[in-house]
């Protein structure tokens, strides 16, 4: 068995919208598709995979550095011992070779485009759902039928007033969700409180409203809106400083006893371990959310997975960013504590398969082979524009 | 005055040789030239700048992000308040508008090569050498004459044995450099032993050798390393664990009393910080190695050396990595520790100007308007075969 191709290219997911630190409107990702020589259906077997917003496309990186190295290794060396499947660590390690330690920012998003369609090729070659492989693999056998969804939603528009704001919110409740998420931190703590007091009038309690700054506070802005939303219950405090000012994040912990969630800006595990040690996170309350399609993906989310457990943190703390089928699967198979999802935004790569059923706040995995792709149809139409065979 | 052209190459850097984490045989890096509409001779000022070794040419991340940005801002954006010269700082933001915070990798190496430029173009336009700007405006005019250098080197060849070595590090003297470095980690601790009592056999004491695991060692193998080579008094025990692995350091510097030397992969303020802050280094014993041709160039590290300051690190801790003339004239005009150097390797961009005598293991910074690329004659003439007018 071997791979026969693997093609990149890059798409638009550009949006009028905004967080604390970003505009979206050039926004772009890179798309991958490995073609494997096992044929089905007269069709050759392929994976296809892509990296979360926010960090651009990354083809530069894809086609000088990590393609090369998988397209030049030997067939045996990119399968695991039984020669049936790929190893996504073999592949990690290989498409790594001759990297530098550090340093984890774009070339952990060019591989985790990689590492998703290797993935997807391999539970398709198992012709299972991806969260039935992670399941067996990681799980004893184990899964979650229905996973706990929030969307990641609630950014500023240019004109986006309290009104909009509060039907966006409704709007997702009447998709089925219970818990939301809106930005904070472009607006002054005055008029930002007064949309989070909008929104929770509108989702019924605070426990229902996570509310994300995206990194912008330094330590005393963050103070003044932890001790200004005390009171409010939140179900989380996202990303209040720099993702890496560890310091910062510990002293707001210290001071601010509402949940904390952070970690979709950190792409390693020496990244995420030091979030651990240093952040003063607390595994009984806050949450953590690396992004699969970020940080070297599934493969180095497995690893960070292991070495956080082992500092006493349970993978039901850990809700991955980025919205997307990769960590539903992921949220489903491995028992996390949850997904984002993108029912609105980073269209068409943004949210889950298009028969996907979200109840009560919560999202059953499906039965589709593979990620299950195919089954987000204008998705799917659109990677099979950029990277069709 | 306005930026008219900007103009991006890769060159290969590549060598047969190899450290304890890569082999360095398909090393390319991103050359960079920015173009003003200020003419002297007929000829455009034009700054040049390369990003260091070891990361490889970030050839998409300049065209596709940081380039147009530069392109789209207005003219007068780019200047600082007296309209005269460019404005390295506005550049930078403008550069990096629209990223978002953490993972600081590759897009810091790109970044890096444009403010090298920059940095050229502002000196020239100046019509000073950048050590003379930097002494200027941020030492008070005062500035070394002599800058302590030491050639990054030591590295393990194919069938490179303890002659070799030896020749290797005589040649070095016969330069006139007096400290030295050697590769570690890439062999047995017995093996490496025996290379480290030759170079001291060689060069005559322990203090002139500093030896570099390139961040290859677990916690027992940095201690069992640190245990072995504590009687040595050598120079410095450079980057012994994973860059970002900062409680590992902390742990051999409890136990090491040596100088620890790190930085050269931890490519932001953010990253400099947590290492200060959780490194377990001490400012009176060991060395700062951040790469001004790595972690978004010289006006981050500006920013790096000050919040440094008010955690304790005087500016003479710092010996820039990189081997280049950037670091060189930063270590002059700023009065850093010194300057690593690369007389033989990374060719034709490791190393000074033509013109630069070492001696007792000093260099001089020179007279050279700019950064002085012109007067590294085999360099510069790749520099203009790849991005010349």
């Amino acid at each position: 068995m071997r791979i026969t191709d693997i093609r990149e290219a890059t798409a638009a997911i550009g949006s009028e919208m905004s967080n604390a630190y970003v505009d979206f409107s050039q926004m772009t990702i890179s798309v991958v598709a490995v073609e494997s020589d096992t044929f089905r259906n007269g069709k050759a077997v392929t994976g296809y995979g892509f990296c979360s917003n926010g960090r651009y496309a990354q083809g530069g990186i894809l086609r000088e550095r990590l393609i090369p190295r998988i397209q030049a290794a030997a067939a045996a060396d990119l399968l695991d011992e039984s020669g049936q499947n790929f190893d996504p660590r073999q592949i990690r390690k290989i498409m790594l070779t001759n990297e530098k330690p550090g340093g984890h920012g774009d070339r952990a998003v060019a591989a985790s485009a990689v590492d998703m369609a290797v993935w997807d090729l391999l539970a398709k070659l198992e012709e299972k759902p991806l969260w039935r492989v992670l399941s067996e693999r990681y799980s004893g056998g184990d899964h979650d039928a229905r996973v706990l969804v929030y969307p990641g939603g609630g950014y500023y528009y240019p004109g986006k007033g309290l009104q909009r704001l509060r039907e966006e919110m409704r709007g997702y409740h009447d998709q089925g969700y219970k818990a939301v998420k809106m930005k904070i931190g472009a607006a002054p703590l005055a008029e930002d409180l007064a949309r989070i007091e909008a929104v929770i009038d509108e989702v019924g309690s605070g426990g229902d409203l996570a509310v994300d700054a995206n990194g912008r506070f330094d330590l005393d802005t963050a103070l003044a809106y932890g001790d200004a939303m005390q009171d409010y219950g939140l179900f989380w405090f996202e990303e209040p400083g720099d993702p890496l000012d560890y310091s910062l994040n510990a002293e707001l912990t210290a001071a601010y006893s509402g949940a904390i969630a952070t970690g979709e800006n950190l792409f390693s595990l020496q990244d995420a371990r030091n979030l651990a040690r240093h952040g003063g996170m607390r595994p009984d309350i806050d949450w953590l959310q690396f992004d699969p399609a970020l940080c070297y993906g599934l493969t180095e989310y497995l690893d960070i997975l292991e070495v956080l457990e082992g500092l006493g943190w349970p993978r039901r703390r850990h809700i991955p960013h980025g919205g997307h089928q990769l960590a539903l699967a992921m949220a489903a198979g491995l028992q996390l504590g949850g997904s984002e999802s993108y029912p609105g935004v980073f269209q068409p790569f943004g949210g889950f398969a298009d028969d996907t059923v979200v109840e009560g706040g919560r999202a059953e995995p499906g039965e589709h082979i593979g990620i299950g792709m195919e089954a987000k149809t204008a998705m799917f139409s659109e990677i099979q524009r950029l990277v069709g065979a």
